[in-house]
């Protein structure tokens, strides 16, 4: 069973209204780390796994990609990707994350943003994308960090006022499904340790170039209510590997 | 100020009964994930950083190293593991870890156990380890969790009842000291991200080959009491890489 949480209604309205649906890349706010993990894109074809509304296949095609193709599940969010650009190098299709399968060296660099902790398999994951990625060529994505996904709640642990006493980790290594309220309604993600996602990566022909966990920018520290609570635990991980 | 916390009379009286010191490796639940990191011996020099009692240089030297260099800031800790071998290829020193400094190309494996969270620069020690070690020598070391030393405390957050609810993390991304309680002394530990630790490693020159959070012995879960919480949260990170 393929999840697309992102085909249901409700799910698909509300995600609709989040900041980073709206605007774009600039309002996500992993969105510099992660640019900085990202190769020259010129000349380049990139995949992107999990494209949703097509915020980073456009920025791709912008930098000077020669052919971009985004994927994913939900047809609902293919269909608002469709709309957001009329480049002749930007192409969806309809395919789940699980159903990557392309012929070798189809693409320089392979793109994910978030998508991979709706996946129960990331070893899969990693075999398909290097099945398909040219020698040397990028494997860039963000995920959900372990620390974030472990427990499952997905929420701090409060003291008798509701004041934030710490971020609780538990089960760490119990891999697998775990049910977390994301914009109101229940979704399925899987916790892995970081020991199986370095793991699969290495174990599959490729080399980590960096690994980033994104903190707030400084000048959004005083600004946005509650970001200080974002400095005391890790919510992603940002991964940039090369195909050996 | 290098910390020495182990020339301290009652910390070395505490850590002397601890059961890794007694017996050794075997003791050590980590140690059957650690030895699977490390390369073969035969015939290599072998840098052990932090070598307290000595256990792992006797084990090189056993496997066949040509020559072992134990270090260590505590003299104490050094007469015991002096005790414990007349190997003609082990050879102890005094040297805080901050003072590492040897000529290029001294060795072909730089080792460590359980050291690294006492110093506050893991990029420093890298450099220094990545000056002495020869191009495609292996460096294998394990350091505590950034899980575990985030919030400080190193304890479980536990229930009315005492009951051990979760593990808590806080302040992730502020990394520095922590007084933490270890053998019923207070010692400092230095908490770092996995952003800091894998940076360090990847920007001097190394290459990651694996990373393993290690995990009780099946068997042990029910036989040894509380150590199915050890699967709870990650303690430790063990780490193998190579110079490139």
């Amino acid at each position: 069973m393929r999840e697309n949480k992102y085909d249901d209604e409700t799910f698909f309205e509300a995600y609709s209204h989040f900041p980073r649906s709206v605007e774009g890349l600039s309002a996500a706010g992993e969105w510099q780390a992660l640019k900085a993990l990202l190769p020259d894109f010129a000349g380049k074809r990139v995949l992107d796994i999990g494209c949703g509304f097509g915020w980073h296949c456009v920025y791709a095609a912008e930098q000077g990609a020669r052919y971009v193709l985004g994927t994913d599940i939900s047809e609902k969010m293919l269909a608002v990707a469709r709309e957001k650009t009329d480049s002749p190098v930007v192409e969806y299709r309809r395919l789940a994350m699980e159903d990557i399968d392309f012929a070798p060296d189809s693409f320089e660099l392979v793109f994910s943003s978030l998508a991979f902790h709706y996946s129960p398999d990331f070893g899969d994951i990693c075999r398909r994308v290097a099945g398909c990625l040219a020698p040397g060529g990028d494997f860039v994505f963000s995920m959900e960090h372990p620390v974030f996904t472990a427990a499952g709640s997905q929420s701090w642990h409060h003291g008798p006022n509701g004041e934030r006493l710490h971020w609780p980790v538990d089960n760490y290594f119990s891999e697998g499904p775990r049910q977390a309220v994301f914009l109101g309604e229940e979704v399925t993600k899987y916790h892995r340790t970081l020991t199986t996602t370095l793991g699969a990566l290495l174990e599959n022909g490729f080399a980590l170039t960096k690994l980033v966990e994104p903190r707030p920018a400084e000048y959004l520290l005083d600004e946005v209510p509650g970001m200080r609570d974002e400095l005391r635990r890790p919510m992603m991980l940002l991964v940039s590997a090369k195909k050996l």
